[in-house]
């Protein structure tokens, strides 16, 4: 059976993408920590991060970066931090989640309740601040 | 002004060695959340992890992925965990976080307290399982 991530990936369960390329793919977490708490995702289903070959582990932790810094054009941050757990969703995944202060990463911390709407305004935010990049590499 | 982190792989602050290759190092946290939690570090001052440039990011990612591997052989756990906040030293570092559980990696947990003995015991144990790891590749 195909991991709830994976669903999301092939669109039969909706999800506020805010990038995506061969290989991964970034939505918006619908119980974020914070405005902008962001999945990252690779393709093929593979549950343990470190247990992705060398080659796709370096390629995430770059998409990764390349959605953080859109990330932190579209949100007032100080920092996006970094976390992977890896016993939620049997999928790896990295939470980028925009911070000011340390305890902003806190697990304990209670989750936004956003409107269908602020999630769409900051998936396209960062989705847009995305593109401009990408274009800009080219 | 070196940062703290500076002067511990310079050897002018004492610290529990877990491993180190030409460009990065990594030791025990001494305020762990879990026995085997290590600090993963740049021996480059970089303040912010997504500052660093492609190609030192991928290495930095899979110099952390064998350290995590070497905590896995020497902790009992079932992941290693991974976060970056990066407000707390100006120099880059990932923390790894063995756990059992989602809850092991709140930072809201308290600090484990554990002897000199104990950090030496840790640290020998996982710097083993490194090394046999690097001969391994070779």
């Amino acid at each position: 059976m195909s991991t709830i991530f994976s669903r999301i990936i092939a669109g039969e369960i909706p999800s506020y993408k805010v990038a995506e390329n061969d290989k991964f793919f970034a939505f918006l977490d619908i119980n974020p920590l914070a405005k902008g708490h962001t999945l990252v995702v690779p393709k093929q289903e593979i549950d343990y991060i470190f247990d992705l070959d060398d080659t796709m582990l370096a390629d995430m932790i770059l998409f990764a970066k390349k959605t953080a810094k859109a990330i932190e054009k579209s949100i007032p941050c100080k920092r996006v931090g970094m976390m992977v757990i890896g016993l939620e969703v049997p999928h790896a995944h990295i939470h980028l989640i925009p911070i000011q202060k340390e305890n902003d990463m806190s697990l304990a911390n209670p989750r936004l309740k956003l409107s269908e709407q602020e999630f769409k305004e900051i998936a396209e935010a960062i989705a847009q601040a995305f593109s401009s990049s990408a274009s800009a590499d080219k």
